[in-house]
């Protein structure tokens, strides 16, 4: 029951209307009316019955302050909902009221509806990540000769292209999306047991009246219900954590090519995105705060789901009565950071000049490692590391180029031609396979064909 | 912006109110009204301007669906909220209007609205501690002599007393509620420090108007803003964690107890309870559902905020932006552990009946420890434990109580006269320290004395 | 650096050689060799030096703790590592030395030794895993009709079979064990990426090493390296723990149903295993006490991957360096937790008798639900629960069955007759679609079959 | 049983040490022999038995690799360690064998031992720490008046000091150190009540040995056992997770100013510190990531601590056991932050003038809130904010400086005077009460007087 001014910044509006009271309440009604009408037509309940119970549920009737404070009493908004649709059917059939929620249990209400509502928010998702993946798609090719630095350790090292580095983000959030899609594939699923799982008190017809009620509410059919055994809805919450992981990994990348020292990029802004209250000159990097926002706490609510797994027996005590607010919380900080990063990815503005001139004020030390590996086979690697550690010491201390402090080297000039020494600096003569790992990365559409080739390698 | 059925079982009524939207703004704009004030009082704005800022706000003329956009927008409902309160002003005066928010920074504002909601629920959650304080303590003494099983492993073990068992309760709940209060007296503090943490713009008057907003407030004045700085509040999470994981230890014992199959204690019912939509006969243990529930929750949510700890320079980039949900929800959900077992701890119903009823149903085996030390001494240890597990298993073979099987062993009646053999399975025979433990427990108010008389020794 | 006196509940002996350090520099020096091997066959560096590499390369003859103490101060082993090897190739071959790690970096080196050790990891875990499946498949199969009470929120409900709670387990191990085969099959991939990532230093040649080397070391040779893209081990890590919480709500079942006043089942002993130091006449759950501590654990070590996954540019500052001991863990605990439920699985005594015992002794009150759905299309469903909750309270309070209590009722005895009332409480005629939903769960061997139906029909 | 290589980074060699078998199998037998003696005074064993006991109790002696197998297979590394010990005595002394242990429970033993680690690993992570505050309190006050830029999510921000900046890392670690002495104080405890926490089998004398066997092993007597209430050392857990969040916040704000193109502080590099294996010129920032990937692994593994704190009756199955894997692993990690940031404390280089420079490469813009709070009293705050958006925009565009672009608008000439606007980009005119604030933080000692102030207040 927290308050919308503090939950803002971890939802979308689409998300928030998914997971309002209404949407809920819908979803559990939507249970009980398929649930009516699936037995009706197995001919478990009459049908007089099932049409009272459907006319009977008006979502607008609900006394929603009431059902939330009897839910906290009754430890699930399913006992009070139950009762309040029962007084409903009766007003209008007395005889049908009898039907309502015939052969389920609470549990069956509770989690059938979360299903629902994942399923509203799984084509959500998804649109925001298809806008990422085109447009990084699109901004890998653009840059694709665009040199700038790497940096391991936030230090210098030798350059890549911009273009390679957005296939990384666009890999990853992809294999990403790829887990995500088939936890929804498998976690779409009709929860439906009745008190202890058995569907007892249906007597023969349990697995019918599941059939009719799967197919009434368009979900899949479990081979049995799965009221303790959560390991489906866990996939799904992994899942959500890796591509949140992935998301803020991009995230934290523009980030820090935003900070003013380094310029290399910038968040769209517009819209009153990223003004300051005090500092008018402002660009905040709001789009990425909000997905290391997320990237910060989906973890830990991913694992407040997997510690939660050992329920107790048939209905656990406790830790199924967290899951919840953890999974309502996973899916719309994903969200959040799927809806930000698709506004960076397609508005990004690239200033391609200022990263070839950070390179240029690294005075050419990046080029180490390339001068080290000319040298090594001609006087060993070691004294070849040693000579570029002279040699980069120097340009620092003199403020000169690398290359400068080489030519001044006699070791050095012995072994590298005045052409060489010309070369050593530019950053697209040290590329190595940039950009066919940039390619390959674009290509490879999944990760299912790489397992393959391995196995048949391996027989 | 999760619903309030999602959220029912995660925070009591009086806690959602102090986190609902309606309180949130009106925290922030009592910042806003005694930052005027408090700066009026220094001379740093017009009196004139600091009344008008006073009269224009009105918490119910803001647009609540309006902030909450904006606020995602903007990255904080600072941003938004200024704004709106600067136009309001506007209307009543236009020349106070560029006094609002005068010196302060978003986060100012945010940070100090926050730290006004928790001093709300400090008070409720210190009624509920008193109120589990009292009962226990009152608990503890009815069963002083109560023996029961101890049970280490969910295996029976040598009896202890109920008495024992919840003066264990009492002191670990006794000692967090301490740190409690104690982390509460720290982060109860204002936060004022402008863009960079120095005032700059308010000149040489920062730390005047700081003492005289901290006073407005009745918030303690730091040392100097804490932006980036978080381990106050950090501790404030720590302790709710450690607090209800001590309530949730009380609410896993109790959940078992309430167990058909052992059957010594049940929470109280009545008031919409525990009932079942399917199965009329059940009790269920909902408030330690609830209890364990948070249990469940709140130590990843304290991780959330500990990984948020290592915020960037003077102002994080999402991790700051991802505390607010996540102090909120841990406030909330300990504050649902604390009611719960408040409720519990008062209106327990315990059966010392059948708590010797499942001492007898071991069938004395939990005493083959008590004859092993009575015989070690004579016929060594190591023979002790072997003539004692030879008996155990005869018994549980046979069908026999433990003393049974000794009677029938040369080697045992030959050092254990009858009349001791006769008190062997008596419960109250073996309670060694508990009664002494008990007292103890109840009395010791605190730890810092038993620090001081380590130190003390130490020298 | 932890002693294994504390870790040596935390992994078992094949895990523990697995991830030790003589394992661990084997690991380091297979991918220097196998560098060097697959350089030398591109034409990168010379024969002879490849050979003067693998001949130099004797895992004994490096100084473990001087290594260690290294890495400390390098903030990688893989510096001390090439240093060390380097001086070996040179006492052999001078010339030779300058091509050991030729074009590689550190996390080269770390990543893909890292990979081969779960590589040997994959088939101790599968082995355990395999035992499970095929023990609960027996076990299910033997107790297909063995009726015992089904439990929600640790209270009586209606009966289940005992098979049908295994099927239970088995369903959801298996899922979670398709889940790890799947991530295994993604992970197993070498890293090979040069300072930045590029292989700059290697030209033109990057692409073919590449090759050539994850096939010496039988890896996937991945689109591009991924030194900051750390999405497919995080998967691997949340398939540990999605299984580990799978086989921990099998161990939290075992271990409540062994407590003494329930005594379904019981873990085997022999061997050391669960044993007391005082308590002679114990029988500790110790496997699933085991479990249940990895089920505790691992969430956490799952989510600080997850946590760490926002990794700075071409290599993360802090964030990758928490990765290494979190992955040994989190594989060794799981590890615990599979072998110690093989162990359970392969030789659990059930006690099927007293299974019927522990409904009997309910009194029929677990049978009240199937009473009130025989009443309620006759009196409706409110009157029938309220008769109901009656029957059960009288029951309670007068000692009696449930059955008796309503034979004592009018309104009850008016619409059951005596052959209903008489079967009112045999636990075979209310167990619904138990045996349906347990042939099921055998038969279903994976999920992706259900989510193609699934998808098939929503065309 | 994790390799030291794997585990390098993550301990120093003293708490390495400490948390070693060697250490672990001493602190153990510390306690049987202590317990031995205490027995003895008290007159509960012959005083025979404890000279035998003590005699017989070499470390040497025992079979490490039997131990670790062992402890696996019980469940506990004290109930082989007692048998080994007891043979031990047996071979010296038979009558004696008998008396090992006395009384105790495994858990006495395991909880006490690592008691007695903790106590031992106070005094290193103590010394770490006064070097952390003398360091940086040395360096606060070097650059008290030392400008640089403030930077909120890592964009620019008005000026602070670095003095300031250093005074709030000194001050919240501080309190954190703190919290850390306070904790420890509390958690420094014996652990002894036998097996059900009754201390039963020593009849009337278990208050006295245990009085006696704390002051053998000079730790504080609690009121009773604590086998399932493991708040304190919740509590000492949290007090890390808190300190390591603190010490992880300096070293992300060292390590973003080690970026090339920030270049404002250096650490200290030497003794095989940062360097890399493919890139002889880089330092890396190798103490920061060490303390980033503690602050990324210790609130996980507190949360684990925390999750496990719901522990049944007198002694959990399964959390109990999670837990000591968990404790050395946090404490060893707050040790490697600790360790790592006293180097850097102590040996930062810092470049003042690179600090300035990176102000003025700002052109300014950093003081647009200066301007506008400026001209917001003579033209109010919108219409200033409006103007100095504008005068941004234009210096951005045409590469002026702020007060540049000022001077070409006749609104901003109007209210702003030539002096004003001459002084408008010292950096030194802007810093509020930046010195204020860093004297009261070093100041500052702690923060109980704080909240007696406020209390005091309140009255």
């Amino acid at each position: 029951m927290t308050a919308r001014l503090i939950e803002a910044l971890n939802t979308t509006d689409q998300l928030a209307d998914i997971f309002s009271d209404q949407s809920v309440l819908r979803a559990m009604l939507q249970f009980e009316v398929s649930l009516a009408k699936a037995e009706a037509r197995v001919g478990v309940i009459p049908n007089s019955a099932a049409k009272a119970i459907v006319s009977a549920t008006q979502p607008a009737a609900f006394d929603m302050a009431k059902l939330v404070r009897s839910a906290f009493r009754a430890g699930t908004p399913a006992v009070p909902l139950v009762k309040a649709l029962t007084e409903a059917v009766h007003r209008k059939d007395p005889d049908a009221a009898g039907f309502v929620h015939w052969g389920a249990t609470s549990q069956d209400v509770g989690d059938t509806a979360l299903v629902l509502l994942l399923k509203q928010a799984q084509s959500i998702l998804a649109n925001d990540l298809a806008l990422i993946e085109s447009s990084l798609q699109r901004l890998s090719d653009q840059h694709k000769s665009t040199v700038m630095l790497g940096r391991t350790l936030l230090q210098a090292a030798p350059p890549i292209t911009f273009g390679l580095k957005v296939a990384g983000w666009l890999s990853a959030i992809r294999r990403s999306r790829l887990k995500l899609d088939a936890a929804f594939g498998e976690a779409l699923i009709l929860q439906f047991g009745g008190a202890s799982g058995t569907l007892a008190s249906l007597g023969k017809d349990g697995i019918s009246v599941s059939k009719a009620l799967a197919q009434e509410l368009d979900l899949i059919c479990p081979a049995a219900p799965w009221h303790a055994q959560r390991d489906r809805l866990a996939i799904l919450m992994c899942a959500c954590g890796v591509l949140t992981g992935s998301l803020g990994k991009m995230a934290r990348d523009v980030s820090l090519m935003m900070q003013n020292e380094v310029a290399e990029v910038s968040e769209p802004g517009g819209n009153g995105r990223g003004g300051s209250s005090t500092m008018p000159h402002k660009r905040n990097p709001i789009a990425c705060a909000l997905t290391l926002s997320a990237a910060t706490r989906v973890p830990h609510l991913v694992a407040s789901f997997l510690s939660a797994m050992p329920q107790e027996h048939e209905r656990g005590v406790g830790s199924w009565h967290s899951e919840w607010p953890t999974i309502a919380d996973v899916i719309q900080s994903t969200g959040v950071a799927a809806a930000s990063m698709a506004e960076v990815a397609s508005g990004l503005a690239v200033d391609a000049s200022r990263m070839r001139a950070n390179i240029e004020a690294i005075s050419g030390l990046i080029f180490a490692e390339k001068a080290m590996m000319l040298l090594a086979p001609k006087i060993g690697r070691d004294k070849a590391h040693e000579l570029l550690e002279s040699a980069a010491k120097k340009a620092v201390a003199e403020g000169k180029r690398l290359v400068e402090a080489l030519v001044q080297m006699p070791e050095a000039i012995r072994h590298l031609d005045s052409a060489t020494l010309a070369k050593l600096e530019v950053p697209e003569e040290y590329l190595g396979s940039a950009e066919a790992f940039r390619r390959a990365q674009l290509e490879s559409r999944a990760s299912p064909p790489a397992q393959q080739r391995r196995l048949k390698r391996s027989k």
